[in-house]
């Protein structure tokens, strides 16, 4: 199963911004996590981060065909990047959102996904593991002894 | 780690209550999935379901000492059950929400959580494994290689 | 044809409470009504109240299997638990909304209700005889001279 | 006891009109059905159709003076047609107000009445029924056995 | 200078309906008052009413070229009928909008007017006198000494 | 009949002020067309202009015993204050609101007062002569012919 | 293909109304146009103009039998005439929402339409040609060399 | 004078409880200090502690016949239990509802009290003193002189 | 303890203000209660009346360094006068904002409050005794026996 | 007449995406469509598609100087791309907004459009032919005799 | 050029008041910084500071004659005076609204400003420097070279 | 001190696009000026002007490490683009949101910015002048006497 990871705007600064709110942890720390967790579950994982909405729809679209799901972190364009939530739709790959943060413990604003509804599920709040358990979700959530 | 799995209201019904919705499974056959993936993560897990807020409040109560964290699926209370939401946080135990479906794709008043605020992280639209993968993130995520 | 006939919170004071808005028949009253309806229709009615939203759960879950239909005057809880309407939908069986008053006609907050949209239909504002058009209404509603 | 019911706009397609949601009866189907109900109640009924608004106000205009009661489905006018409101509270005679569909279950402007709160009660969700129901509710709604 | 007195839905009831809100005097009574305020001023009155908005947009199209102002009590119109609106402003005459009653000192929905805006002005709370008012508005206010 | 007339703030500026919108009218041209109107209705009149909030409610307070109604522009403040608001109900004379704009022709912020629900009548959009049409319906608005 | 064109409230005073919005022709030069580029199309077309909701309402059911497809122009009634959606609906015939002007840029309450969602498209902003583009458009829209 | 005090859902955490918020004293010593003042005013007490909304509506409903009053701190209730609301007004026994915090302070949620409409007064702010205050109002606020 | 009591607009007017709403207590009369209640509690109190914003902000200012505590009934500007919310918060010194009615069981305006969160607590419903029970709460709320 | 034809985001995908909601045409089909309506009213259009709000924006001032007129399909962006709406402006050639579906018909964020005010005219629900309609309004909406 | 400053209600407590958001400066310090700067750019200011939303709106009615300028801090009051808002409009002299901090980054209810819409431009988030950025503004801006 | 001076959508066609609005100045022209005042201040300054979210992201995160401040005017850009919002906080350097035209007064959603609550300081509403104010801001604005 091919897995493509996409970080959204912002998050190639991790590690240098806020500490307090997103943790200590570099980009480069995180897709590592990632592909060691996608290794164990014997998945193929690309991780690729954009600032640019534009740029997440493109690389929406050329997951068809190379790619059988999705993890994205849209940051902040959660909250109004409906052109996102159509190229996921439109894709049809199924997709997970994932939030480093629990997002509605902060501002207000950000208590609003524009994307949730057409992905497959959501998960928030658990820093890197936000992503290694949407790895897991799609390879089955299979229990450790299952491997 | 001790782990109190809180099932809300009518969740007795699954796999009889509008299978399309929330899958045939009984909740009988998720308590055993997760105390599988209890014991492949060595945790100690109990299952309750409650269909009263304030049974659900007294059970968070009565976690304190007994118990290192909570996974909560707080069903049609998610959306109001501000008693519920005092609880978790008066009780201070990490505590994850988690949803059998995506709430954001289904009726426009589930996409309003007056709990998610107090909560860790939110786990949603995986069916069983939204039960599983909150342990797992309880018991660090570690990737499978890694127990 | 079993019936379930659940009066909500604050109905057992009736003929106590509020005589101006609810009139000054006790729930007794109002049972022995429904009774006199129940027999002239050859329906077996049984009339429960509660005053906790959870124990209104309960009893709907139990109603599965024992009653062919619903009828409910979920009281204040009309207007905010979602608990309820999620168990009239997961229980599944023909449910009628019934009011004594006429909500429209009050507080603002009176207005709303969480729980029509899972119901078969509404009857408002006829006292008990709110409660006896129900009936009326599941064994249906023939005219007398059909009886 | 002399009744007055009122049908609104778009009634007159009744059984060629969406049967998926109105069902297949025509408006002269259920006028008989109403006819039939009203012999059964010893009542006179004469039922009416418009799609004018201004033709309802007049209709309640006239009724005085000549009807006891007035059963009245307003159609799409029930969620703005204020001046059937007016009309109503002007005209003095207790008022019916009836669906054959349950309004909550359908797009959301359904939800909102802007004549329930002059109205003396609610009938909705049972099709021609709602009719029945109504003139029963205005004779007293005594039991069967009691005709 | 020749004036047109409207009198919207319901008016015709003066007199017979709540007497508590609009007071005792019959249409014909203010009719009267309306004509003879009119001959102070050397006006020319014509007084009509009527129940149907699309008729008060075919009264007001008729005015030009035969009237010089409209006087107009829209009545329950007042909140939603945009097209009598969009009459007032095509049709180009000086309108005043008026009330018997203070519509800011009962419901809610009688604070919004969607005709006020292509009104000349707005008189209301003096029964009666909101339309003599009106006329003298259209007289031009002189003091009596100067009549 | 003794009648107290309040202009509100920034009304001293009149005449210098926004002509477009207001006229060249200055305050004292607008006194002495009350004074006039005030002489032909044989009222005793006393004009005053505050532009403080605190101001205008003592001034209604010591109108109590001294004066037997009040007509009253309130400007700006009659989009939020309050204190204006409960100082007419509290001293309890008839007190008629009046603007020299139509308010509902221009900023959506205009459209809205707190202080018309407890005045017996609001005349806007005659410039000068909503005062004078005020003190009219003060003194009865009978037709010219009967003074 | 028989095509019924409705024009709504206030359309018959074109080329006298607010001519600087809804430009110089009159509704009799705009049926001209429309006949015109019928004829082109080989359409049968008839135009017809209501100021009343409910005229509107029985023409739209007249249609039914002797009609392919509607234009309609709801003009105000756009914005809150639910009567006229439900007609729409329940006739069923394809049915085009056209305005002669960009309703998006004039008044805020233009921008609701509560007919768009039962048309099959929308044409506005277009004076005349928002007619003749919709009749193109039932015909198939080919491009002219096609005809 | 029998006077109940309830303590709604969680304060029996308090003194455990986000002491920053909350304070240090338990549930024990609050009642401690309530009994002292209930001595103090020569009142007679009982507190009781409930986490079920039912629970609170079946409290309020015995104290009918051996009460006189009723202090109430609803906790998180405060904000939706529309249940309790219709109990105390049902019950019609003086009742003060009372919070250890000012609820204003704190989250914009808990501004919102569906209960205080229905109480004879409001006390917050005042940590344990909320309770004894309210008592002091019960037995007339009497300064400590005249005891 | 020196404590400034601060009445806001219109209060001056008390005992002869809507007697029905506010009771038959003039100023002077609740003034002599604080002063007794001040005495028993061994306090040091003056009171103050101002219908000006302005007036309120100024006296709050010179407080400081005076008094140890202020007790507030901003009136009419409890709803709107941000300008008192920060004076209160500029000034430091703890204030009680108290009310003689409930302000929750009267028109919907006064249910917000735009001081209350910079208060330390809040006394509403009690007539002349919210004042005497926030010098209590000042005092430290003991009971009558520890004086 | 040289017209610029902007695809937004997502439809590049057209003819594999949703075919339920789009259709089963390619955008080389439409393309193709939009080409021979082109060729046969005389005008030369060049379509480009864009994912980037920025390069849409980008493509908009190109147009300046080589275009006359714009038809835009700005697809998700519609609903809040405030950039693109200022570009439309900005560079002030007439500009037709179109959409493949009516918008109105589906989700509920779908009928706000951000755009709609700054262009001539809005063509929605006609698939490919709000293309080619918008081509014709264009080039005249000439009937096709007149060609 | 003579420049009016003008300091809204509370700002005479500077340098007293929550130093953490407003800093320590006095107010007589600011206004020590404005006269330097004011002497270095050649404008003429007076300071003047005011509580009373009126005595505000008098200053600015007397700045007309004897300034050619207004800078402006409204405090409090920007968030609801429209009675300064209307003296801004009305006096006519170019007014720039200044604040110490940025109130978008602090309680949602500062981020609404009811005198922008009426002032050249904003300025906010500066301390002191706000009040001498005004003044440059109005002295053009020059860079420090062209001094 | 470098500064970085982000020009956003649409800034570059200044000069051409609706001079009404915006002034006749180029974007050159203003950069011209910026540089004229950065020298006289002894600033390094670097213009960029972007039509892409992404790119105004990327040129935010590459001024880390190069840059001590950014002045930014996020044209339309200000009224939904959390991404910027979140970059600005992320790179953690001083930021200064400016707007050449007063964006309160002109169409309500340019009253909305998600950036402001992470900036320094805003400053709008004078032309090019908003630059140069904010270049002097950082610069610490001392009185040009003082360079």
């Amino acid at each position: 199963m091919n897995v493509l990871v996409i970080h959204g705007p912002n998050l190639n600064l991790l590690g240098t911004r806020e500490p307090a709110t997103y943790g200590a942890r570099s980009l480069t720390d995180i897709d590592a996590c990632i592909a060691r967790e996608a290794d164990a579950l014997a998945l193929h994982v690309r991780c690729v981060q954009h600032n640019s909405e534009g740029a997440i729809v493109d690389e929406l679209h050329a997951a068809r065909g190379s790619y059988d799901a999705v993890v994205i972190n849209p940051g902040a364009y959660t909250h109004y990047a409906y052109a996102i939530r159509d190229a996921i739709a439109a894709v049809g790959l199924p997709t997970i959102e994932v939030h480093l943060t629990n997002t509605h413990a902060r501002e207000e604003f950000r208590a609003t996904s524009v994307v949730s509804a057409v992905c497959r599920g959501i998960i928030a709040g658990f820093g890197t593991d936000s992503y290694t358990l949407a790895l897991r979700a799609l390879a089955g959530a299979q229990p450790a002894a299952a491997n």
